[in-house]
């Protein structure tokens, strides 16, 4: 229960409430002091496996962008339109972030990535996202593509999903501290509190 | 956007994080001093009629339980026991809160209900729950529970689920003002904030 150890950050790329997450985790670490670990993995093979899919269920669907938009901009990071959604490539996406995750660069890479997708509507996954945003956080896209496609990341991949089933994760994003799991953007506050206490009682 | 104006609160008896709401939401008046009108409806026909029943998802119900057990807490609301779950007469728990919203009493009524069945596991919409939450508040059982299982009341409850529907509203409990719907406990400090400020934003 140390706050020295970090928060299990388990998320997507892919899902929509993970981008308010991504795009103000680091402020949450400088104003809270705490750090979180980036753990990239497929909720779709999850969500699939509960037949839990919301974007076949149009009043939840709708409901999701217009709570993510009102957020978004109670965030300080909105979006000028909605963005392609789902994606086509969700686990390309995703194996470049096993990729970074290896090589110590998988936040700034899904910041990165999530930023062009939500800000300029270049689908995640995709190109020119994907070259684009490798480029700018200072990787030779064609390597690191090429490792995503490997036997090896993908077996990782498969892991880290395996993982997060065991640990009964259904959703993203999702914090893990404590043997706790808080499912949400909206539980990010609770996972700091817990982590920090061990409770959520303010007193 | 006048917080004169009531927010409309929409409910069904039998959802477990309704209860969070339930028990601070005149807390929340006082101190925000907005007011809220209490809307009973069926969640369940509509969440079956979009085939999402979190109850036939063990994971997504085990994490609910837990979640809804560390919230408590936080609000002081914590129960000693899970409560049963789902509830056996779900219709008959609401229609009665449909009379009571006809008759001036559903807040009252909703709460006793919802303190029985966390606080001392009875099950809401059976007795001795029903009878004790409607002496307690100073209502007769049997005329109400007559009342409750007429046409008439049937008629209003399958209007307020009518009308539920057509607002886009998917699970309890919702909150509505301004033409935003907000969906869930967590989401009742956005909804006083819209209806005080139109919009989320800080400053």
């Amino acid at each position: 229960m140390t706050s020295a150890a970090p928060i299990d950050f388990w998320f997507s790329i892919g899902s929509l409430y993970s981008y308010l997450t991504v795009m103000r985790l680091d402020r949450i670490e400088e104003t809270a002091g705490v750090s979180f670990r980036w753990r990239p993995f497929s909720v779709r093979a999850i969500m699939i496996e509960m037949d839990n899919r919301p974007a076949l269920k149009p009043a939840k669907l709708a409901y999701m962008w217009r709570d993510l938009e009102r957020r978004a901009a109670m965030y300080l990071c909105d979006f000028p339109n909605r963005p392609p959604y789902p994606l086509q490539n969700f686990d390309l996406a995703n194996r470049v972030a096993v990729v970074g995750a290896a090589e110590g660069w998988c936040a700034d890479y899904t910041r990165a990535t999530y930023a062009r997708w939500f800000g300029l509507g270049e689908e995640a996954g995709g190109e020119p996202n994907l070259s684009a945003s490798l480029r700018e956080i200072g990787q030779v896209p064609p390597r690191v593509l090429a490792l995503a496609r490997s036997e090896e990341i993908g077996r990782a991949y498969d892991a880290a999903t395996a993982e997060a089933r065991a640990l009964g994760i259904f959703g993203a994003p999702t914090f893990v501290t404590g043997g706790e799991i808080f499912w949400g953007d909206d539980r990010l506050d609770d996972a700091v509190r817990w982590h920090q206490r061990g409770t959520l009682q303010r007193r």
